[in-house]
């Protein structure tokens, strides 16, 4: 597998009054099964795509010589999109951090940041991917309108059919309609896959390959751990079986409220932001669920270590560890030489410090009774971090199920947009 | 004042049973009283330094004509720093987003992201700002070291002394030492400002003047908001002392424990991440404090809003809104015609979306009876965004007295330290 999955300091043996008992983790890993039967029928029968899309090429077949004829042609692409239309494609062009510099995610509709996005555009060299499941997401609709009638200004109504990439789903929807009007390139956005789960299909993927990262090997990664969950005989074999158990244990048994997902890499920041909502809009109803906080070590140690060493004792710890001993450049011995307070960085790389103040962070954290739990890499890569997608969706739906909530919807949002819509459209007209 | 502050949302009588009643609202604001008692003496004797920074403009003087030199012999400033040497800088230079592309934040230790950021820079052009109160902070240290040799190769030893400027305490520590021996530019930090109120000192204004944003109109804006919470005859009269007195009986009587920050501007996301850090670790010590999260809207609305509204009722929002109505393009009525489902789009324009979503999610919020507050700002600039920052700086300082902690110390990350630093060491050494 390309990670190692540490749930030790999450229990009571380790850490004290904190963490959990051995029964308490196996009854709830026990509870597990029931989700672990319906993923091998969903894979089984089909019904859940994102089961299917690990062993996936025919799409990408189709979609890596667009791309790579699109990457030719245009120097940025700018994807237009929120939530899971955003989220999961930032994530794996994080991975390619010089490329992603030519990636933008426009996400919010404020007019000041829209507009600088715009102004430092050209035009007749940027491709716009315009993501909606539904087809009629407000925000969406208007950035694309917007964006559409620059680069129709700029460049003509002809030119501008090049400069667009349309992700919908079929049927009959409004960007469908405004694609068809235009001439536009349409691709399906499959109807099956909610936006928190699509990072693995061509959401995610148009812009990973752009940034060039090797989608083929994200889908292998994920692959993998889909396979060993699907396989494993009983619920101890599978990660994110045991993952799952440790959240709604923790919760259910020990006040856990926050998850902290706390990657150290850079190229993760963006992988932590796609959890927070995976975990948030999956779980977080009918009065269930823990609230997801993004952290970044070793950033977060100079802000958030010490409330989560001393604050109340409300939080379960995931850290997702790259040893990078060795790595980056070395404190040069002769810059130190007389400076003993410094004298442990002499001849340390960054990555010598990166690695040893990871491994402190755990220990500090497991010291002071605090669960904490460990996703440790091997190297970070394509595979590595498809497998790390497909672990956590994979928990997130067990951790459903242990909660007894719907993973695929989100009924609670809807009342805000019917009012924004509503204010917008005054007294006379109100779309459902 | 440059902000209204409106908590009518945070009671019962507005939205149910996890509203405070006036009676408990009341007595929490009572008890802000001695923390306002203590602030008046502070200021007075001048010895919390903070409250003396809005007023003064001799060190501005100093350093405005220093920052406007080096802009014109450097195109880029990196600061080196973590924590509170770089958030406060961060949340100012954001202001100017085009200018402010210019200024960089080096706060990780990522040997991959630091190679990165290095690899990428014109090392002839490009000035670096160390920051580290107490002139050993390791990751600082590190970055500097290895920035400083990368400079020397590149420039030679003579050229790299002007390609620095150091910020740490004064008297003796290794940043100080090191910066004297090899002749760069010293600045003090304040030794009675921590990193976490020292936004408004030359820390938070060295990246605030370069990326071209009012230093003076900064201080201005919290001047005001300090001067009403000095003159306050009584708690009521003081906003800082009425958004304690919330916080802290929502957390005492409801249970909440996660306080949201959500602004809706672009610009006011690193404000965001600011106050993540000021909150935490004020107050997270002993087992008190709350959780703070930054959402962003509308961009969490579709990741986090279904959590907010239908998860545990757990959370206190502050909603940052700006009324941006009529700002920004208009949605082109013609693209839109003969679509019924985009109606309420057609001739609006992307502040008009704005202002209605923040409107909505406010209403939304308490329509389903989580507490909500309101910062509604008229304008954002330099002067509102000075206000904002000394609001939640007195009122994490007053919320600190009600919950009998002192909000200047971290005594709890300490640990984490010194076990990075005996791991580095190995056994042999162990600065302390």
């Amino acid at each position: 597998m390309p990670y190692d999955h540490d749930i030790s300091a999450c229990f009571a043996a380790r850490i004290g009054d904190g963490g959990l008992d051995e029964a308490e983790f196996e009854a709830a890993l026990a509870r597990t099964r029931p989700a672990l039967a319906r993923l091998r029928a969903w894979h089984a029968d089909g019904s859940l795509p994102l089961l299917a899309l690990p062993a996936r090429s025919d799409d990408l077949a189709v979609l890596q010589p667009l791309i790579a004829e699109a990457s030719a042609k245009f120097d940025r692409l700018v994807v237009l999109g929120t939530g899971g239309s955003s989220l999961g494609g930032r994530t794996l062009a994080a991975l390619a951090p010089a490329a992603a510099a030519h990636v933008h995610f426009a996400d919010n509709i404020d007019p000041d940041g829209f507009e600088h996005l715009l102004g430092g555009l050209d035009l007749h060299r940027t491709l716009f991917a315009v993501i909606s499941k539904s087809g009629g997401t407000a925000e969406t609709m208007t950035q694309f309108l917007i964006a559409f009638e620059a680069v129709r200004a700029a460049v003509g109504e002809a030119g501008a059919r090049g400069c667009f990439l349309l992700v919908t789903e079929p049927g009959d929807n409004p960007l469908r309609r405004l694609g068809a009007r235009h001439k536009l390139a349409l691709f399906d956005h499959d109807p099956g896959l909610g936006g928190r789960f699509s990072v693995l299909s061509l959401v995610g993927m148009i812009p990973a390959l752009f940034a060039g990262v090797d989608a083929l090997a994200v889908r292998k990664g994920a692959a993998q751990v889909l396979a060993r969950t699907l396989e494993a005989r009983d619920a101890a074999a599978s990660e994110p079986a045991r993952g799952a158990a440790v959240q709604v244990a923790l919760a259910e048994a020990r006040g856990v409220a926050t998850t902290v997902l706390m990657p150290y890499c850079d190229r993760l920041g963006d992988f932590a932001m796609w959890f927070r909502q995976l975990w948030a809009e999956s779980l977080g109803k009918g009065g269930k669920g823990t609230t997801p906080v993004r952290a970044i070590g070793a950033v977060d140690q100079h802000s958030q270590l010490q409330l989560y060493l001393d604050g109340p004792r409300d939080k379960l710890f995931t850290l997702v560890l790259l040893d990078q001993a060795g790595r980056g450049r070395r404190v040069e011995p002769e810059l130190v030489a007389g400076e003993p307070a410094l004298g442990y960085l002499s001849g340390r790389t960054m990555g010598d410090l990166f690695a040893a103040e990871q491994r402190a962070t755990w220990d500090t954290l497991a010291a002071r009774g605090r669960p904490v739990r460990v996703v440790r890499l091997d190297r970070l890569d394509a595979r590595a971090l498809g497998a790390l997608l497909m672990h956590f969706m994979l928990e997130t739906i067990i951790a459903a199920e242990l909660w007894g909530v719907d993973p695929f919807d989100q009924p609670a949002v809807e009342d805000g947009k019917r009012r924004a819509r509503q204010s917008l459209a005054g007294a006379a007209e109100v779309p459902a």
